[in-house]
């Protein structure tokens, strides 16, 4: 039983040590400058401790986000989203630009419209990277349309300083590669596009924690990878991480039990709800690999075992790894933060700073 | 374009209203005392409103919701979950009940021994309810096997004061009517148990937003309903509600333009991603029934239209109805209150003061 109330958000510091080194170690082995998301976990003290193992700053998915980082002393960031610049976008984005070097990202004309006339004279203080859409069909154009786009921002008066993608199709599996391959055939078509239209890219960004470790220099400058420093069970199921490399979790407590099922009070509210089509339950247990999250209400997770000996006693914890770690993350607080063998030794609390700063 | 930054949780006032004196009514035409689940709402302003149109108290998930609404007067409540009590939870407990009328689940009789070696002696001051499954199977107990554990809980020295169910498989497509019958027959056969077992209930709870209009005061005393108040994509689905009844939404604003496809700054992260089986997508939009979100990521959510025409402008506002308003409202700090036709006028704002009381 863990010395703090279930359900509770539990990081441990060994392991996310061990996960910010191996990523910052494998980007500089394959020449690759790394800007991790934070997206991910929203905590300055992880930030800090990334851009101390190398990382050259932080990708943002919100200028909130990029606000609070601001504040906790990174000052290289990157917004890696289609921004609508409205007036008070656009005042917060240039306060922040005073005091970081803060770039984002513009898929249409008409977006790139609205941010010029949203910024009015200071748009010169940002710089702008043209979404690529290599293969997730979510935002950004199609790689052959990036050059007409780039000119299109600069006649506006932008300054593009290249382009960026998120193969997000990445997340299914079997499709790590070849994910991979297609961002690194949209962003070289991208590259040749812009530079034919005459705005050839000072800085192509990619890469995800399913393809990190397949991106290749001689197209990406840089790689934009968020899940690595917990995984969760999505990257457990796509085989971007072993079981060793978990490094968040969700404690929680055994409320009711029958048979092979228990019920425990760590349910949506604290977990997530995300579920991809693939994924073989709502989340899976670090200390058993048989098990499943078979059911989620808000406050309930109904966790299947083996058999009735392997389902825990009612009253014991157990540790649930999340389908999505982003959005349970979102959902907390605080990070109890663990050391030490199976974590048991509590060493610090750390606020979830920009949780909540979707806007 | 709304006043205010998107994605925002927005509650109209004109409608909530509306809603709340909807249900007391039918709840006191019926005969039935009505405790709706603040868990929906998490804020203070609502369960006021609700408490003054005639609730009898609240139902809350966890101890720490029930700490934020007695700290707001609010003076009965009953947590409606089969609390596992240590001695952190029990001490909370005995606070809480020195200032309200506190009651709280309890599904065997090892959480009630659990229970009474946390509470000490202090366990006379607190009622419990036998939780029942009337046809969810996650929780409780079945009908027949209530009076043996309410003997069992009274033999350890807990005060039994009934018995309570949620009929939570209500929330499929066709089962409204079946899902009541079924709660009104296994809380008939509780009640029918405990008394044979020498300790009838005093106290019968059930009732959902899908049910609470077959609910029978013949077998309960009282119901708890909670996403009434505001609505959402699974009650409109269900039939449980008209579009006019919806009374929150995020409002959000288009980002990216395709077609037909747009996509919109609130996704997983402000909206929540709870979608059933037989949801027809991630949530809806309040002013386009045909409309449907069809692609859901943190900061994205795709929404596809009948055809190009339908597509709103990049850069204005969509009213997005999520599937499951109680994860949605988890994910927000505060509402924005809005008032008049098409809930135009900003009036106030609340904050969700519950949010993230998950213990």
């Amino acid at each position: 039983v863990p010395d703090y109330p279930t359900p509770a958000l539990v990081v441990d510091l060994d392991r996310v040590t061990a996960n910010i080194r191996s990523m910052a170690g494998r980007a500089g082995e394959r020449g690759l400058v790394l800007r991790p998301h934070a997206k991910t976990h929203k905590s300055p003290a992880i930030a800090t401790m990334q851009v101390q193992a190398g990382a050259v700053g932080i990708t943002v998915a919100t200028i909130g986000e990029a606000e609070v980082f601001t504040s906790a002393g990174i000052t290289d960031l990157f917004i890696a989203y289609p921004l609508w610049l409205d007036r008070e976008r656009a005042i917060r984005l240039n306060t922040l630009a005073e005091r970081a070097t803060v770039r984002f990202g513009i898929d249409s004309a008409e977006a790139g419209a609205a941010a010029a006339r949203a910024l009015g004279g200071a748009v010169e203080s940002l710089e702008v990277l043209v979404e690529i859409d290599s293969g997730q069909h979510r935002t950004g154009v199609s790689p052959r349309r990036a050059g007409e786009l780039a000119a299109a921002l600069e006649r506006i008066g932008l300054r593009v300083a290249g382009a960026f993608t998120f193969p997000g199709h990445s997340y299914a599996p079997g499709s790590r590669t070849s994910a991979a391959h297609d961002e690194q055939t949209a962003m070289q078509q991208a590259a040749a596009s812009m530079t034919a239209a005459g705005i050839p890219p000072r800085l192509l960004s990619g890469g995800s924690t399913p393809t990190a470790v397949f991106s290749d220099s001689a197209v990406l400058d840089e790689i934009r990878p968020g899940v690595y420093v917990f995984n969760d069970s999505q990257q457990w199921e796509l085989g971007s991480c072993g079981t060793a490399d978990i490094a968040a979790w969700v404690s929680a407590t055994v409320v009711s039990r029958t048979g092979r099922r228990v019920v425990t009070d760590a349910g949506s509210k604290a977990m997530g709800a995300d579920r991809a089509e693939w994924a073989t339950g709502y989340g899976r247990l670090l200390d058993d690999p048989a098990a499943r999250v078979v059911a989620l209400s808000e406050h309930h997770a109904t966790i299947e075992f083996a058999d009735a000996a392997a389902a825990p006693e009612p009253g014991s914890a157990v540790r649930i790894v999340p389908n999505h770690i982003c959005t349970t993350v979102n959902l907390a607080d605080e990070y109890i933060v663990v050391s030490g063998t199976d974590g048991h030794r509590v060493v610090d609390r750390w606020p979830v700073a920009a949780r909540g700063r979707n806007h």
